[in-house]
């Protein structure tokens, strides 16, 4: 039997378009809905399998869905969601996938109608492409899921959004919104600022390449700006605190190259390459 | 016929070892000989058809060799070749692959002997692995070799070393010391410093992984500490300045979030989409 009857996605992104084709193979709902403005979206979303029924209706996607996950830009969550719950029929859920969750589900705690119930989301897992033909049904396989928990949050709505990612992903975390919000600011949001600043930094010419290591570490630049600007300012404060914590490290570094402390500069790359061996068993 | 006859390698890790087992594949020598104080290394470089021969032996080593390529870690390279140029054959030459170039160069041009020619070379290709084992023959497939040329580089030596390394990596380019070892302060030794501060700055636990963008931003604080150390003190200077230049980036960056200029946010990581992407073509 299927975990649910009806799931509608609101946008049909990488992650939005990833999971329909995920749930749609694993059967994890009875039938898929898929929200975007643009009717080309919905076409190629259908031909790629990522969803059974394609709208642009937002209420007739919303109305009789026993799940809807919000998988749009993260500014445009919390109003989105909003606007859902107050069509959806009580007994019905709520989840999404924004990039930072402190913001959204503070938000929605206070904003949302009783009968509605609202797990916050974040499938770890992504890319530096966007949009529906970046879309991949594997994209979620040996990721990270984490779902949040507050005082406010539903046990029966947590488990069984629970189980949708746990079909997917390799491993589900639970954890509270501002756990999350830093624990993603170091791993993901800091290293998107140091992979732009790196970037702007650089000049390649008159090498006719770059080398690998240097395309890899600055990889994620090349993700939508407009996404990232959003991301980066629903998670400042956290993130501000995770510069200076870089910050500190740069500064010791650059220390031992100006007064010639061999030694020190030995122990910081000793540490680095054990905690980076760490982190790879 | 084969572009050399007998090349000696001195230094048999990585780079060295993938050195010898793509020039004997390629015929570019009619004998490679391999130089380490290590038996073990030699009998695994005789295994892994590194070289054709092995010996602990360094005079016997470089004394008979067309070519020497010197292989070890930046810091013993000048005086190996030093040593070696007092045993070789007027007429024969060295180069090295040492990942910077000024101080090796400068100070071999002061103390070489007439007869032997020197040139600087360094292929950009490796990983974060070292030694014997990690070595492979494709490892500068598809890379760049840098040759450097200053007044004092003999004409003849430079072009036949730049015939070996134009037959194994894809381009070869040359240029003078300091603008390859300024052109690597900022593409590779600043990167590195900026890999080690991120991992040191970031915590990733209970997250039961770090991200794949995470993964591939701090691999290469994986490299050996040894190593490194010594390469970013060689080119100290030019390092620095590379710093000062992702300083001011990164203070951009920081003046957005804290005045909550997304505009200047929205440019910033909109230029560095651009240029990021400009690498990949």
């Amino acid at each position: 039997m299927a975990l649910f009857n009806r799931v509608t996605i609101v946008g049909l992104g990488l992650i939005g378009g990833s999971l329909g084709m995920a749930a749609r193979r694993k059967h994890l709902a009875r039938v898929v809905i898929g929200v975007s403005r643009r009717p080309a979206t919905l076409r190629r979303a259908k031909r790629l399998g990522a969803i059974d029924i394609g709208t642009t209706d937002f209420r007739r996607a919303v109305r009789d869905a026993d799940l809807v996950v919000l998988a749009t830009p993260v500014e445009d969550i919390a109003p989105l969601a909003e606007r859902a719950a107050a069509l959806m029929r009580p007994g019905s859920m709520l989840t999404d996938v924004g990039s930072t969750k402190a913001a959204i589900v503070n938000r929605l705690e206070r904003t949302l109608p009783r009968g509605i119930a609202f797990v916050g989301g974040h499938p770890i897992a992504g890319s530096e492409q966007q949009g529906i033909e970046a879309a991949d049904p594997h994209l979620f396989d040996g990721a990270v899921c984490v779902l949040t928990k507050t005082g406010r949050t539903k046990r029966a709505a947590l488990l069984r959004v629970r189980r949708l990612w746990a079909s997917l992903v390799d491993q589900v975390v639970i954890m509270n919104p501002r756990q999350h919000d830093r624990l993603l600011a170091r791993t993901s949001h800091l290293p998107h600022l140091v992979a732009c600043a790196l970037i702007q930094a650089t000049q390649v010419a008159p090498l006719p390449r770059a080398p690998r290591s240097f395309l890899d570490m600055t990889r994620i630049a090349k993700s939508p700006p407009e996404l990232w600007r959003e991301i980066v300012f629903s998670n400042r404060a956290e993130l501000l605190a995770a510069m200076q914590r870089f910050d500190r490290q740069w500064r010791t570094l650059r220390a031992c190259l100006t007064s010639q402390d061999r030694r020190g500069l030995q122990r910081m790359l000793a540490r680095a390459q054990m905690k980076r061996n760490a982190l790879d068993s």
